[in-house]
């Protein structure tokens, strides 16, 4: 689960799951790759590790993904802001493993001819990655931790089964997702 | 018009127009310097040197400002992205003098707790850096050259003075600002 991956998906994007070996996150590796003399804007979006997490002192996150099924969904978010938007190239780099407070988890660059079509290719790709990779994340606190998915990978679950349905499927098919250590704080989710 | 100028503005607001001598814009610096433990997310933006303008070969833009009005309109954004945003700290960049092609000419950085407030403290910036800062762009063409303001720029103050005192108004408080050499292409404004 913590091989790194490199995909040089369609049409010049990048896509890269960091091993937790690899250290922070380089991110002019990445605005370099989108840059383009086409190009008159880039826009990136980076999600740092911050100190407070609903009143509680976070020491670190930690990062798991089933790295080919997280590769496969990032290449296709990529295509997705590439048919929504004229962006000439995006770039996304995720770690796994120990993100320390202050440190980027996650990048997204993306290059256009014109602002608005960069910044808005970006804001769908991270939001994306957030509502529908899986990659799991556990939250280290002062007194204990939690994995977690994100919200909005559950939102984007529950309204996907709806109402009804949702909380027998989401028993199901996250079973092996969210995982919480006997030490949690528990109630995270 | 050409000297440096750096301002530490009120609540962690950071603002330098560089000058021509002081080569790329060092994304790393605007990005450390908005990152805060506190801070999940930081948002950038980079206007780059494209290659094509309106069908023709860009070889590189020049920028000229007034260099303390520009810095203090520069503050006064971050200021009201500050009010409008629950941001944590703004960084804003601006070269003067030549930028290549694929080259950075502005660099603007935002961190937040949240994603959504970093990402749209981000584009009002970069929005009003080009609709309302005096900064002066030449674009040097394979055939010319032309100074021109941004279209933005050209657009706010039609919008405030109104169409009937449109040229009136334009034609006074322009004339010192949009400067057209005689090899100029011509008709680019």
């Amino acid at each position: 689960m913590a091989e790194e991956e490199t995909v040089e998906a369609e049409e010049k994007d990048l896509i890269e799951i960091l091993e937790p070996s690899s250290g922070p996150i380089d991110l002019t590796r990445y605005v370099d790759y989108v840059r383009d003399p086409a190009a008159g804007a880039i826009a990136t979006f980076e999600g740092t590790t911050r100190d407070t997490f609903e009143g509680k002192r976070v020491v670190e996150l930690r990062y798991e993904a089933y790295v080919p099924m997280a590769t496969r969904r990032l290449a296709a978010v990529c295509a997705e802001a590439r048919a929504a938007w004229p962006v000439l190239r995006v770039a996304v780099a995720h770690r796994l493993g120990t993100v320390g407070v202050g440190e980027a988890s996650v990048f997204v660059a993306a290059s256009a001819v014109h602002r608005a079509e960069a910044m808005e290719a970006c804001r769908y790709v991270i939001d994306e990655v957030k509502a529908s990779v899986p990659i799991w994340k556990k939250e280290v606190y002062e007194n204990g931790e939690v994995w977690k998915e994100n919200r909005e990978f559950l939102e984007r679950r529950e309204a996907a089964v709806g109402p009804a349905q949702e909380r027998k499927k989401a028993a199901c098919c996250c079973g092996s997702k969210v995982r919480v250590d006997e030490e949690s704080t528990g109630g995270m989710i």
